[in-house]
């Protein structure tokens, strides 16, 4: 695994992990020219009434589309047959484009929380009842 | 959050979502000082018969003491309980002691495979049937 210059791991933000052990409720979306977009979720096994969108990516020439807007609908739809009613999400402070784009999915978008990942980290809360 | 030197944000290996989503199969040990070691586990959703362990730390005063066993066992018994037959985890090359405590505990380890995570990462994957 790669390390930080202080010699600790790198972990990516979409490590395997979620692919192998969420990807029933993930969901891919193809183009003309392959994928175009894909959603990484889950149903919370410890909190019943929740889901977590965990990562989201659009291929640049999509993002007009509204293709984000019918990944997170459809994961709306799989979240309530599943008895879900609310869905939660994070971003980075500075990802502007990300707290704009859930504001306009009724997502409510927290404060800063600061060591929200642990020492170091802060990152903005969504949630929103479905 | 904070970033590497390339920019990009350095993700903690047990970012708080584990917790909120996976504690009812995650095991803490209490010693008579506080902590004395966890283990963060889930039941893998999509793949009925895996069970994962992504994470388990334990106190250096109580490493000789058994504790990790203990752990691994308490999970594999709530793994059984629910149907399960295969866990799995993952780890450094790097960390031998890690490789030779899966070992002990019955793992199989592969070699290193590259790129597990992504460009730059390779990690020794653990495979045990219960």
């Amino acid at each position: 695994m790669a390390d930080d210059w202080w010699g600790r791991p790198i972990l990516p933000v979409l490590p395997r992990l979620f692919l192998d052990h969420f990807h029933r409720t993930s969901l891919v979306a193809e183009g003309p020219d392959g994928l175009a977009g894909f959603l990484v979720g889950l149903l919370s096994p410890s909190l019943p009434d929740e889901a977590y969108i965990h990562f989201v990516g659009v291929c640049p020439d999509a993002r007009t589309s509204g293709l984000g807007r019918t990944l997170y609908e459809r994961f709306f739809d799989l979240a309530r047959d599943d008895g879900r009613h609310v869905v939660k999400a994070v971003t980075a402070p500075v990802n502007a484009t990300s707290i704009a784009f859930h504001r306009r999915m009724g997502f409510t978008a927290s404060d800063p929380v600061p060591g929200y990942n642990g020492p170091g980290t802060s990152l903005v809360t969504f949630a929103r009842t479905i």
